[in-house]
C-alpha cells in the first residue's frame, strides 16, 4: 500500500491516517471484557460498559433512546468526545486535539490504530500534541496520556486544556464539580425510574463519571455551558481568559475540562496522564486512580492489555503477493474474532445465530471458548427441540430489540458452528455430554443436534419448503409469513445443509442410521427446494403467505437474492448444471466494486407482503447493500466448488482496500470488516461502498475460515489436516503458517510444472492429501506445487 | 416595567426582549389542536404534533428516547431550530438571525411574543432580517415569514439562506432531495418497527417532512455534512461558494437549506415565504402549500389564528397600579389555561389531576368544555368507585410513563374541579345526567361522585389515614407506600377538603342527607389527621410502610412540606390556632425571592423510604423547588382565610418579573407559568429561581382562580356572584372586568373612609355581598369601597 493518506507501520501491527478531513467517520475500537469504545480519527467516541446491562457514562447532549448498535453513526457537534485545546498564551490562538472540536487544519496529523491503544499526533502552531488512548484488562476506565512538545526555536507559553464532556447524563438528576479528594471533576446523576419496584435495579449502577489528573491542574470547569459562553465549542469563551472559572454544575450540562499553563523552553515536553470512566462512589475511584493513575499503573495496564490482545493472534500467518491482505489477515482479522468471541459484542442476548458463529469463531483462536458456548447454547433449547431467538448470558437478562420477533433459522447455525469446531479440535467427545437444560429435560449434546435437526424437519409446509414466521436470518423480511402459512427459500436450503453437515458428523462419530436419515431428509428438502423454488437460472427467495414466490424473475425489484443461492450450492440443491447457471446470474446482477449485494435491483418502496427489506434503499445494513454476512457465506459456496478466483475476488472485496480511491470511497481504516458496505452502485454511486463502520458481524468467523480452509486449504478433519490451496490463478505464490492442534505447518505454495497438485511434507512426498497423526508441538514443513 | 432587555408592546399583548444572550432559553410557544411549537429567542425549537401520539418533524442529530416533556430543555449547537444565515456577498461576512448558529454580536435585536405569532428582527452589517412565525388553526404547519430589508444607504449584493435543518429523522430510512413538484426541499423517513404487527401502526404515520418555499431559490442544500463541512454549523463551508450545492441526503442526516442571491438597492427589502411540517405523502404536501404558501393564505391563516386564540380570552381584565400584573391576567394567564383545555397538553392519556384541572381552567373561558372533561372523566371510573391514573383520549391509547405507577388521589380532584364549574355555571343539572362507563355500568354524575368519595373513605388504614401506595399528587414519593400500609399525610387533609366540597355541592343540589354523610366523612378524617399527624407547629407529610413519620420537626431534609400545610387549611384539619403556628412555619421555612418552596430542607441524598424526592436537589421541578402548582393551593387557601397579603405576595412571585435582575434570574419571559422555579436558595442561589421553561402545569387554573375569585373576590354562586375583593394592603384602588353567565360586571375597588365594606352596585347599595338573578348580556357597574 502506497498512499500519502493512509499507511500500516509496524509490519501492518499499525495503521496511520494522515489526514482528519479525508474519511471523517474512520475510527477504531478498544475493548475489554466490560467494556468497549469506538473512536474516530476526529475524537469523537461512543463509549459502554455493562452493568449487567449496556450503560454509558459519556452521554449525548439530548436524551438518547436505549437500542441496538447502529450503523454509520452519526457525528455533531456535541457528539461524546475526547479533546484537548491548546492555546498559544502569547497569541491567543488557538487549536485543537485530534481535530475537533476547533477543527483549525493542523501541519501534520496522524492518527494511529495499534491492537492494543490508539494514538494521534496533532502538530499546530510549533506545539506537537501526541494523545494515546488504553484500557485496562478488567476494569471499566480509559487510561489517556496526552504529550505536549514545543517544537520550536523559542520558549512557549500555553495552555492546555483536556475536554471531556460528560453529556447529558439524566433528568432525574445530573451535577459536576471538581472532586478534591480524588483528585478530578466527577459528575453524579441519577439513572432514571419511576416504577417504586424499579428502583433496586438502579440502585446500584455507576452513576458518577469520573475524570481523573494526575497532576493538578491550574483550574477547571464542570459545566458545560458555562465553559462555551458565546464562543460554542469551537472556541469555548472560557478559554479566552487566563484561567477557567472553577464552575460546578446543577442540574445543567456536566463537563469536564481542565487547565494547565506551561512555560516551556525549546524541545520541552510535558506529559499528563488522565483517567475516564464511571464508577458507583468515591471509594471506587479512589481505587482506580490508586491502580492506574501513575507512570508505572500505565505501564503496567498497557502490558497486561497487551497480553490479553495477544491471546486473539490466531492460528495463521501469510505471505502472499498481496501485502494489504497479508496485513489485515495477520493482525487484525483474528483480533476482531476473539473481540467478538470473548464479549458477544457486549450484550446480554445475542442473538443465537450471531452467539453461535461468534463463538465458531473461537475454534480458531481459543477452542475451549467455543466448545463451552455449543454446551451454553443448547442449555437453553426449547423442549421442542427449537431453539430461542436469543441466548441469555446474564442473571436477569431478556430477550430485546430483534430478539422478541419470531424467526426460525436458528437450528441451522448448531450443525454450521459445531462442524469448524470438530474440525478444528476433532473433539467428537463434545457430542457424548449429557446437558441438563433450563427447562430442566436431559440430553446428550448429539441428542439435543438431533433434536434441533428433527425440528428443522417437522417446521416445513406441506410441500416441504421451511416456514419462515417474522423472519429468518436475513431479519427484514418480518411480512413474508407472520401468519403462518410464508416460506423461506433460503432457509429451505439451508435446512438441507445443517441436516448435510449433521449428517457427516453423525457418520464420522459412529452413527450410520442417524446420519442415514437425515440424508434421506437433505434429499426431501433438496426436492422440495427444486420443484417450487427454482427460477430457471437461480432459486426464489420465499414464498409469502398468500402464495406469492418472490426473488424470481419476473420481479423489477428484489429479483434475484444472493443467500439462496449460496446455501443451495452449500446444501447441495443445485446441481452442477444449476449452479452453472447461477453463478454467471450473481456476477452480472449482484456484483459491485465493493462487493456482492445481498439483492437486487434494490427497493424503492414499501413491498407489503415482504416486509422490511422494503426500508427505502440505500438502508440499514442488510437492505440491498453488500451485506458481508451473506456474501461470505457465498465465498464460502465458491470455495468448497473449487470456484477459487471467483472466491477470492469476493473475500478481498470485504477488506478495505488497497488503493486510496477504495479507501476513500469506503471511508474506514482495514482494522475490521464492517457488517455492510452500502449498495447502490448504479443509483447511488456517491454512496456505493461506504462503510457502516460497524465491527459487530458474524462475517468475521467465515472470512478466517475461507482464508484458512479456502485459500490456504489447510482445513482440519476427524483424522489430521486437509491440504488443498486454493491460490488465485494470478499469484504465483504464497507462504502460509498454520497452527493447528499444537503443531505448526509451515506451508510453501509455489506454482509447479505438472498438471496434478504435489504436496512434500517434511521432504517426502505426500500420498492423498491428508496429514495424518498430527504431533502437537510438532513443526511440519509443507511444500505445495499447484498447476500454472 | 420600565427596562433596557424586556418591554411590554401592545397594551401587554406583546413582550419584547432586546438581548440574545441575556436570556438564552427564554422562549415562547405557538400550538393548535394537533400540534405544539417551543421556540427560544435564539432559534432552537422543540415541536410536536399528534397521529394521535406525540411525533417530530424536525429531530434531534441522535436517536432521541421518547419521554414525557421535560423541563430545562438542553440546548446544543446541533438542536432543532429555525434559522437564516444572511451573506454579504461583496465581503463574504456572514451572520445569522435569529442568533443561532452563527452567533454574531448584532446591532439590533428584538424577540416579539405575541399570542398568534412570534417575530424577530435582526440588524447586522446595514441589513434587517425579520422573521415571523405563526400556525395555521387546524394543519400541521409552521407558516413562515421571512423579510430581508437592505439598510444601508447603498445598493447590497447578498444571499439569503433559510436553514431549517431535518436531523437524525430514522435508523430506519431517512433521504432527502429537492422536490419541484412541491417547490421544496422534502425529508422522507421510515419509523423504526421490528415485530410485523407494529407495521400498520406506523403505516400511514406523516414520515416526510417538507420545507417549502413560496419563491423558487437559487440553489439548496439536503445533506448536513454537506452543507456544513468543515467550516462547521456557525461558518458553514458550502456558504462559501457562490451556490449551495443541490446535494441529496441518502441514509444521511437530512437538512433544508436553499440560497436566495439578491441585489438590494438602498432600502429594497424582500419578502419569503415558507412552510415547514409533516406529511404523509406527496398529495398532502401539495394539498398544503395550495391553502397556504401565498400572501393570501398567510393573511387568512393569521385571521384564523387570531380568531382561535382570541376564544382563550377569558372573563377578567384588570387595572392595577401593577401594570405587569396587569399585562399578564389580562392577555397571557387565559391564553395558557387556552393551552391547557383546549389540547390537554397534547398527550393522550393525560394524568387524571391534570386532566380534571386543566379542564377545570375551561369553566372561565369555554364552560361547555370543562363539562364535557367531567362527564369523560367519570366514564372512564374504575367499578369500584375509584378514578385511573390517566384518561384515555385518543383510540388505541394506553397509560405511559408516570401513568403506569399507581397513585391514589385522582378521586380528590374531581370535586375540586366540579366546585369551580358549578360556581362558574351554576349548571347542577349535570348531577343528574346518567353516565355509563367504559365497564358498562350506569350512574348518574352525582352517583359517580358520591362512589368517588366513598372510594376515598375506604382507602384508609386503621388509623384514618389515607394509604399513598407509590405516590399520591406529588409524584416523587413513590416508597412511601409500595407495601400497602403507608399513608398521606397531604391526601389524608386533601380528602377532607374534596368530603368537605362534595357534601356542599351536595346540599346545594337538594340532598342533605348525602351531605350529613360526607360531613361526618370530613370530622373523621381530620381528627384522625390530628391525631397521627399533627407536629405541633405543622402537619407531617406522612408515614411510610414501616411506620415513620416525615416532615416533621425532627427530620433534617424535607422537615416541613407545603401541600399538607394548604390543604389542612381548606379541609378543615387545622384549627385557627393551629393556622397561626403554620403559616409564621411557612413563611420562615419555606419563603424565597421566587415563591415558595415545596419542601425544605432539601434532600441531599437518597432516602429509601421516602423514594424520588431523594434525587439530589435542586432537582426536576417537584423536588426542593418553587413548585409552582403546591404553591398555588397555598395561595388559594390564604385568600379563603383572608389572608390577603401574603396570599398576594406568593401569586406575584409565579409571575416572572417585574424587576430586570428578578427577569434574568428567571431567565423566562412573563407569558406563561411554569411549572417549576428552581430552589435551593440558600445552598445553591446562583440556579435559585431559574425557570422550568415548561408551560404544561395545573397551576394556570388556580392562578386564574385566586386573581378572580381571591383578588377581586368575584366568585360565583349557585345564586349569583359574591363579591369579597381583597387588595393588598398597599393598593390604592384597582378596576375589574368580570365576564360573568353572559352579564359584564364593571368593578372599582377603592378605599372608602368606613370600617366596613360598601358595595354600591348600579348605584345602589348592596345588602349582603352577593348579586343575585345575574342577566345575561347586561352591565353591572359596581363600586366597592373597602377599609384603609
Amino acid at each position: 500500500m502506497t498512499s500519502s493518506l493512509l499507511q500500516p507501520t509496524d509490519g501492518g501491527e499499525r495503521y496511520e491516517l494522515f489526514s482528519p478531513t479525508a474519511m471523517p467517520k474512520a475510527g477504531a475500537f478498544l475493548w475489554n471484557q466490560r467494556m468497549m469504545i469506538q473512536i474516530t480519527c476526529r475524537g469523537y467516541a461512543t463509549s459502554q460498559f455493562m452493568q449487567p446491562e449496556p450503560a454509558k457514562y459519556a452521554y449525548a447532549p439530548t436524551l438518547e433512546a436505549k437500542t441496538f448498535m447502529q450503523p454509520e453513526q452519526n457525528y455533531y457537534a456535541h457528539h461524546p468526545g475526547r479533546f484537548v485545546y491548546i492555546k498559544d498564551e502569547e497569541t491567543g490562538s488557538l487549536f485543537s486535539a485530534p481535530y475537533e472540536p476547533v477543527r483549525a487544519p493542523v501541519d501534520r496529523f496522524v492518527f494511529s490504530v495499534g491492537k492494543a491503544d490508539i494514538a494521534w499526533t496533532v502538530e499546530k502552531l510549533g506545539i506537537r500534541v501526541e494523545m494515546t488512548m488504553m484500557l485496562p484488562t478488567q476494569d471499566v476506565a480509559e487510561l489517556w496520556t496526552i504529550k505536549v512538545t514545543n517544537l520550536s526555536d523559542r520558549a512557549r507559553k500555553i495552555s492546555v486544556y483536556p475536554y471531556f464532556p460528560f453529556g447529558y447524563m439524566s433528568w432525574m438528576n445530573q451535577e459536576a464539580e471538581w472532586d478534591e479528594k480524588v483528585g478530578g471533576i466527577v459528575g453524579s446523576s441519577k439513572t432514571p425510574y419511576q416504577k417504586a419496584e424499579d428502583y433496586p435495579k438502579t440502585k446500584t449502577l455507576k452513576d458518577k463519571t469520573y475524570f481523573l489528573c494526575e497532576t493538578r491542574p491550574k483550574s477547571w470547569e464542570a459545566r458545560q455551558k458555562r465553559f462555551e459562553g458565546e464562543g460554542g465549542i469551537h472556541n469555548p469563551s472560557c478559554i479566552q481568559f487566563e484561567e477557567l472559572s472553577n464552575s460546578d454544575a446543577r442540574y445543567e450540562t456536566p463537563t469536564a475540562i481542565v487547565q494547565y499553563r506551561e512555560n516551556l523552553d525549546a524541545g520541552d515536553e510535558r506529559v499528563y496522564r488522565f483517567m475516564f470512566g464511571p464508577a458507583l462512589n468515591q471509594t471506587e475511584i479512589l481505587a482506580l486512580r490508586k491502580v492506574y493513575l501513575s507512570e508505572d499503573g500505565f505501564a503496567t495496564a498497557s502490558r497486561d492489555y497487551k497480553t490479553y490482545i495477544a491471546q486473539g493472534s490466531g492460528c495463521l500467518k501469510i505471505e502472499t503477493p498481496d501485502k494489504d491482505l497479508d496485513n489485515f489477515v495477520n493482525n487484525w482479522l483474528a483480533r476482531q474474532i476473539f473481540y467478538h468471541g470473548d464479549v458477544n459484542r457486549l450484550t446480554t442476548d445475542p442473538q443465537t445465530r450471531n452467539y453461535l458463529q461468534d463463538n465458531m469463531g473461537m475454534s480458531f483462536i481459543k477452542p475451549k471458548v467455543a466448545r463451552q458456548a455449543i454446551i451454553t447454547a443448547v442449555t437453553q433449547q426449547e423442549e421442542n427441540g427449537s431453539m430461542p431467538d436469543g441466548i441469555l448470558l446474564a442473571e436477569g437478562a431478556v430477550l430485546k430489540y430483534i430478539n422478541q420477533v419470531p424467526h426460525t433459522d436458528h437450528c441451522v447455525w448448531l450443525p454450521v458452528a459445531l462442524e469448524i469446531y470438530l474440525a478444528e479440535t476433532g473433539d467428537y467427545a463434545i457430542l457424548d455430554e449429557e446437558v441438563t437444560s433450563m427447562y430442566g429435560d436431559t440430553y446428550t449434546v448429539f441428542e439435543r443436534f438431533s433434536r434441533a435437526m428433527e425440528w428443522l424437519l417437522s417446521a416445513r409446509d406441506d410441500r416441504g419448503l421451511s416456514f419462515i414466521a417474522q423472519g429468518d436470518w436475513c431479519d427484514p423480511m418480518n411480512m413474508v409469513g407472520p401468519r403462518g402459512i410464508g416460506v423461506s427459500g433460503w432457509l429451505t436450503v439451508a435446512t438441507a445443509y445443517a441436516l448435510k453437515l449433521w449428517a457427516t458428523i453423525c457418520e464420522k462419530h459412529g452413527n450410520p442410521n442417524v446420519a442415514a436419515h437425515f440424508l434421506a431428509g437433505v434429499d426431501e428438502v433438496n426436492a422440495a427446494a427444486n420443484a417450487h423454488l427454482w427460477d430457471g437460472d437461480w432459486f426464489a427467495r420465499g414464498i409469502t403467505d398468500d402464495n406469492v414466490t418472490f426473488g424470481i424473475k419476473k420481479d423489477v425489484e428484489g429479483r434475484i437474492w444472493l443467500n439462496p443461492q449460496a446455501w443451495s450450492i452449500l446444501g447441495g440443491a443445485a446441481s452442477q448444471d444449476q449452479i452453472a447457471k447461477i453463478l454467471p446470474q450473481v456476477d452480472e446482477q449482484l456484483s459491485t466494486p465493493y462487493g456482492t449485494v445481498m439483492f437486487a435491483p434494490p427497493y424503492s418502496g414499501m413491498r407489503e407482503d415482504v416486509g422490511r427489506v422494503t426500508q427505502k434503499y440505500p438502508g440499514q445494513g442488510e437492505n440491498g447493500s453488500v451485506y458481508n454476512h451473506a456474501g461470505i457465506f457465498y465465498v464460502w459456496s465458491l470455495y468448497t466448488i473449487g470456484e477459487r478466483d471467483r472466491a477470492f475476488r469476493i473475500l478481498r472485496q470485504m477488506i478495505p482496500g488497497p488503493s486510496e480511491d477504495d479507501y476513500l470511497q469506503r471511508g474506514q481504516l482495514p482494522v475490521y470488516i464492517p457488517n455492510y458496505y452500502r449498495g447502490g452502485w448504479k443509483m447511488y454511486p456517491r454512496t456505493a461502498g461506504r462503510s457502516s463502520q460497524l465491527f459487530n458481524t458474524g462475517t468475521v468467523s467465515w472470512a478466517y475460515r475461507c482464508f484458512i480452509e479456502g485459500l490456504c486449504g489447510l482445513r482440519g478433519d476427524k483424522d489430521g489436516l486437509i491440504i488443498n490451496p486454493q491460490m488465485p490463478s494470478d499469484w504465483p505464490r504464497m507462504n502460509v503458517t498454520r497452527l493447528f492442534r499444537g503443531a505448526q505447518f509451515l506451508v510453501e505454495v509455489v506454482r509447479g510444472d505438472g498438471e496434478e497438485v504435489k504436496i512434500v511434507v517434511d521432504g517426502k512426498v505426500l500420498v492423498g492429501n491428508i496429514v495424518r497423526d498430527v504431533v502437537e508441538g510438532r513443526r511440519y514443513v509443507v511444500r505445495v506445487e499447484v498447476p500454472r
